[in-house]
């Protein structure tokens, strides 16, 4: 089988995908799976397209590089194991940050490698270990080529305005902007829209991406303009544990009334934060939306009350609202949080069926009543297949 | 001449007003001045009701809490001097913060003071000046009754949910929330409302109040359901010198990649961002739109973008939009800056009339066109006139 390897490494797992090159476009990939517990005591799962569920221990020493490194390898193993005639003709990588430079999917040499690896203080929890996993790959599998998937890519048609904070120049020039996250995603789904809304979706759009990390792009003709997340993940809504967008007012308090240094408030904003912090219960909105608590009510209603604001201004951006789309896990499959968010923003001519919101459905498919100004709808994400398509399409495979 | 006395102190300066007891509605004061360059060399400018000007320097020795007290008795000395007859009926100040307790302005005795000490982190900066004044009045003319009117107080009828941070529960429950500030402008000008708009001005309305600080203002049926201001005044809109909102990530990057400490951001976020640090040319709107630089442009477009989409997102906080309302310097005055914000807007159904826009006038007045769905109305406000009839009412004068 010739075949497009998807690769995204995280800190501390490395995620993987492989799809057969003539179906990079499969709604499934012939195989997936991730390696977890990287630095500590790294597992695979592996999941095949018939339903079996593989783990194993990899055996490993070192530091985490050397780790990252030895998954791979045993990742190797076993996906030629189960497909003897595996021919990787490429691998395609989720980069988390290309910064000004990269506005498309990129072929990866060691020249853009070394521009790669200047944007790691804009990203650094995530962008050494996206250039790791390349690393790894060009050691092992010298001849394969590979194709970095920007996060930040899609975002790139946005007026200048859209990525400008309110900074002296100086900063600005240096790189410090909105860049947009989540890119991959809002691309999967644009790229769906035209078979869910029709002639919509080439009109003013917001995609809400509502996962454990949470943002909302506006898009004009397929093309973003505006969203919520700009210099860091941390920006625009409020996520499963961080604290969205914050007075900088907060923060100057907090280091001067409480004497907090970056590692306290990074570990405040990004870890004690958002659902978690306000609820005190729990970062996972199924248990939230389970729970008779007045705290956890309390939060899901900010949740939802902060996306129907966001919304607003996103329709600013792109002069109107056409259609509002939900993707990601909390925009999938937690019913009452769109039904909220549409509740809010029944102002702009939104009006969404309880029956069709509530049925449960792994597909497309719209929500809108009949009176509806704007279409509304879910389009389930899947980043990986996007990944795969994007490199098979730069390699022209 | 029975009468209030007006007081707005500073870190350096000290803004004083007379309005005759019979008149706390009257357009213009008796008299109002202000003292500047307290802690350097204090110097008192009065204005009459006649069009005189009186310049004084403040003879004085001491600390910055002694020149305060000796600036108020000057001023006193000056007012008696100006009008022998004068008889202060009761002292009205403007105060920062009244924090969650204070939703109406409130009569000042020592308990409600020292209550109000308790808000000094919270408005380092404004809160231990306006307090300071309150206690020279009080030791000086020790039978004059004072008020305190409150910044914030005109927010706290807003949801909760508008309030909240998306932060822990115990930070909320300290109280770092969403205050909201220029209270009193907004009071101020939807009092004058019914006038302008009619019927409107029972709807969802929003003010933007645009000065060297800027804000803006949702409101249902003449009450803050919103506000882009939240704990300090460095949330929100792009301002003179301050950025407004901004990714908490920027702050963090700040901090790590350049040592930056809590004074160095301070000094970046209020004196050397917004409309200055984008232009690198000034701070003040009438010089940029004087300006042919293309940096002034980008300053004032970015203004003008950020103004536009805080309104889509306080029209969701208002559940729609029926009218727009500019004050403050830059909302009274500055033509250009209107109609960049109309045109973003015209999604929401906003049109106004170029001539009626253009023409100079220094009374409110409706510039949408007849076919606009939006009013959109321009209200001179008067900090001053509202804290002398606060001050009237509150007393039962």
């Amino acid at each position: 089988m010739k075949a497009v390897l998807v690769l995204n490494a995280g800190s501390s797992s490395l995620k993987f995908a492989l799809y057969a090159l003539d179906r990079t476009l499969a709604p499934a990939p012939a195989v997936c799976g991730q390696v977890d517990g990287i630095g500590a005591s790294p597992e695979v799962t592996l999941d095949t397209a018939a339903g079996e569920r593989i783990r194993e221990a990899v055996a490993t020493a070192g530091g985490q590089g050397e780790q990252h490194r030895a998954a791979l390898e045993h990742v190797f193993g076993l996906l030629v194991r189960h497909n003897p005639a595996l021919d990787i003709a490429a691998a395609g990588h989720r980069i988390v940050h290309g910064g000004d430079h990269f506005s498309a999917p990129t072929r990866l040499d060691e020249a853009v490698l070394r521009t790669l690896d200047t944007f790691v203080p804009l990203a650094p929890l995530h962008q050494p270990h996206n250039l790791r996993a390349v690393r790894a790959v060009a050691a092992l599998m010298p001849d394969v080529p590979q194709v970095g998937c920007f996060d930040t890519a899609f975002h790139r048609t946005q007026p200048a305005l859209a990525q400008a904070f309110a900074l002296p120049r100086r900063l600005s020039a240096e790189g410090i902007k909105r860049y947009g996250f989540h890119g991959l995603s809002y691309d999967y789904v644009a790229r769906q829209l035209p078979e869910v809304i029709g002639e919509r979706a080439k009109g003013a759009v917001v995609i809400a991406h509502l996962g454990n990390g949470a943002s909302m792009c506006a898009l004009r003709d397929g093309k973003s303009v505006a969203s919520t997340m700009g210099f860091t993940a941390l920006e625009g809504l409020m996520m499963g544990t961080r604290s969205g967008s914050l007075d900088p007012g907060v923060m100057l308090y907090l280091m001067e009334q409480k004497g907090m240094d970056t590692k306290a408030l990074t570990r405040l904003l990004y870890k004690e934060s958002g659902l978690l912090g306000v609820s005190g219960i729990s970062q996972d909105m199924r248990t939230l939306l389970a729970s008779a608590a007045p705290e956890a009510e309390e939060a899901v209603a900010l949740f939802c009350y902060r996306i129907a604001r966001e919304l607003g201004s996103l329709a600013a951006a792109a002069g109107g609202l056409d259609a509002l789309v939900f993707t990601g896990g909390i925009g999938e499959h937690a019913a009452p949080v769109r039904e909220k968010v549409a509740a809010w923003s029944a102002w702009l001519g939104i009006a969404i069926d309880p029956a069709a919101n509530t049925t449960p459905a792994g597909h497309a498919r719209r929500l809108d009543t009949a009176g509806s100004r704007v279409a509304v709808a879910v389009v389930p994400t899947d980043e990986e297949r996007m990944i795969a398509r994007y490199t098979a399409e730069t390699l022209g495979l």
